[in-house]
C-alpha cells in the first residue's frame, strides 16, 4: 500500500471536525424554528427525526462529499449542505431498514432503533420526511450559484437513492434472504454496489459536480467512489464474521444467522482481505491525477477498509 | 355559482384524456427498459410499483398541473412530466398510509392494497422508490429549458410533500386519532391543508411556475389551489358520511368508526356544504384575472366539490 502525507491522527481530526460540523448543521436544519414559511412541523415527528439523525455516527458519507469537494477548492459550507442532504438519505434508510417488516432490528449504534423508541408509524413517517427533506436541502440556492450544478446534484442523488440504487439494493438483499418465497440467487457485488455503494459513491462524485470538474476528473472520482464503496462493504462483511459486538453496537454474526450470501461467503476471509487490498490499490490509482490533493481521500479509503466498527 | 363555458361533458373528456396521457407516461417511466444507465431495477419491486401506480385513479393532481400550465400556454408534455412526478408522490403516500402500522387498509380502489397483494417490506420500499423517482423526474431537462424553473418546481414539491406538508399532516392525523397516547386536539383545517391540501395546491402552482407567471398570477393560482384543496377534503368528509361504499371502492363511515374530528363533525353536514359553496366562490374569484382561460380550472373546482367518489 502506498503511504500518504496524511497521518492517522490528522485524518481522525479531520473526520471528527466534519462530523461535528454536520451535527451542528443537521441540528440547525432540524430545529423547530427554521423554515417559518412552512405551516407547522409536528412536534413528535421532529423529535423522532432528531433522535435518529443527531448524536452520533462517523458521518462518513458527508465526509466524502466534503473532502472530494475540497480537491476542487469548493467552499466548505456548500459541501456541508450536500453532506447533510446525503446524511438525511442515509438516516432514513436505516430507519426504514430497521422496521419489523424489513430487518426487524432492535438496536442501532447501541440504542433502541426508532420504531422501538417511538412506534412503527412514526418511524415510517420520519423516514419519509427525511428522504423528502434531502431534496429540499440539495436544491437550495446556498448549495451553488449555478442552478445547473444543483440540478445535477439533485438528479444524481435521486438515482443513487432509488430503484437503481439504494432502494433497489435493499430489495435484492431481501430477495436473497428468501423473503419473497424461494431464496433468489445473489450477485453480491451488484447488490452491494446498489445497496451501500451508491450513496458512498455519491459522496465522492458530489464533490466533482460541485467543483464543476472536467469529465476526466469526474470519472476519476467516480472510479475512486466505486472502489471505496466495495471496500466498505467487504470490510462490513468481515466485521460481521470477526467483529466485536460492543464496538459494532449491534450483534455480530447476523449475516451468518440469516444464511446470507456475502463477500466473505463468496470469497472466503483471505480472499475478501485480498480483494480489499486490490480495491485500495485501485482507489489510490484513481486519485493519481490529483497528486497530494488526493491524500485525505486516499486515507479515507484506508480508514473505510480497516475500520473496526 | 357562476356557470363556465366548459360543459360537463367537455370537462369529463379533458379529465379522461389527461388521465390516459398520465397513464401512458407513467407506464413508460416505470417500464423495465428505460433508464438503461441504471444498474438494475429489481423485478418484483417494479411489478409492485406498477400495481400501485398504473391502472386507475382520476389523476386529479396531474390534471390540475396540466390545466394550470395551459393557462400560461406551457407545452403539454412538460406539464405532464410534472404531473407524473406529482402522481408518484401521491401514489407513494397511499401505499405507506395503507400499511398495517398506519391506517391498516385492505382495499384501495376496490383492489387489495399493495401490502396485501405483495407484503409489507415490498410496500415500504415501493413507496420509498416512488418518492425518490418523483425527484428524478421533476429535475429532468425535458421539464423546462430554464434550470431555475426546474429547481423551483423541485423545492416546492419537497415542501408540499414533507414535514410542513403531506407527511406532517399524516402525523397530525394519527396524533388526532390518539395513536400516540392521549388523543391530541385537532385543527382540522390546518391538518388537511397539510395532509391533502398541499399536493392539490402544488398541482395548481406548478403550472404558474412552469409558465413563469407574474407574482400576481402565481398568487392567484396559489389562492385557487388552497380553496380547491379545502373543498376537496370537505367533500371527502361528506362522502364518508353520505357516500356509497361501492362508488368509493372502500367502506364508508371509516372516520366515524375511528371517532375522527373532520370538517363534518366540526361544521355539521349543512355547515360543511355551505363552506364548500363559499370555497367555490373564492376559487372562482381567484381565477378572475385569467378570464375564460380559467374556465377549465373553474370546472375542476366544481368537479372536486361535487364528486361522488
Amino acid at each position: 500500500m502506498t503511504t500518504t502525507c496524511t497521518s492517522p491522527t490528522e485524518f481522525a481530526q479531520r473526520l471528527d471536525q466534519t462530523a461535528d460540523d454536520i451535527e451542528a448543521l443537521l441540528a440547525r436544519l432540524l430545529s423547530d424554528d427554521v423554515l417559518a414559511d412552512e405551516i407547522t412541523r409536528p412536534r413528535r415527528l421532529m423529535e423522532a427525526i432528531r433522535y435518529s439523525t443527531l448524536g452520533g455516527g462517523k458521518r462518513l458519507r458527508p465526509f466524502l462529499a466534503v473532502e472530494s469537494a475540497a480537491v476542487f477548492g469548493v467552499p466548505r459550507e456548500a459541501a456541508l449542505l450536500v453532506g447533510a442532504a446525503l446524511e438525511c438519505i442515509h438516516c432514513y434508510s436505516l430507519i426504514h431498514d430497521d422496521l419489523p417488516a424489513m430487518d426487524n432490528s432492535d438496536l442501532r449504534r447501541g440504542r433502541p432503533t426508532l420504531h422501538k423508541a417511538y412506534d412503527d408509524a412514526t418511524a415510517i413517517l420520519a423516514g419519509d420526511a427525511l428522504l423528502t427533506l434531502a431534496f429540499d436541502i440539495i436544491s437550495r440556492d446556498e448549495v451553488h450559484a449555478d442552478p445547473t450544478v444543483r440540478l445535477l446534484l439533485t438528479r444524481a442523488l435521486a438515482r443513487a437513492s432509488g430503484l437503481g440504487g439504494m432502494v433497489g439494493g435493499q430489495m435484492l438483499d431481501l430477495a436473497g434472504e428468501g423473503r419473497f418465497g424461494d431464496r433468489e440467487p445473489v450477485d453480491v457485488a451488484r447488490l452491494q454496489q446498489m445497496k451501500t455503494g451508491a450513496l458512498l459513491r455519491y459522496g465522492c462524485i458530489a464533490g466533482a459536480i460541485l467543483g464543476q470538474a472536467s469529465q476526466q476528473h469526474y470519472a476519476a472520482l467516480d472510479d475512486f467512489g466505486r472502489a471505496l464503496g466495495e471496500a466498505f462493504q467487504i470490510a462490513d462483511d468481515l466485521l460481521d464474521v470477526e467483529g466485536d459486538a460492543e464496538a459494532l453496537g449491534k450483534p455480530a454474526g447476523a449475516d451468518a444467522a440469516l444464511g446470507k450470501t456475502t463477500f466473505v461467503t463468496q470469497l472466503g476471509v483471505d480472499g475478501a482481505k485480498q480483494r480489499i487490498r486490490d480495491l485500495l490499490a485501485r482507489a489510490d490509482q484513481a486519485l493519481a491525477p490529483f497528486g497530494d490533493k488526493g491524500d485525505v481521500l486516499r486515507a479515507a479509503a484506508r480508514f473505510v477498509a480497516e475500520r473496526k466498527s
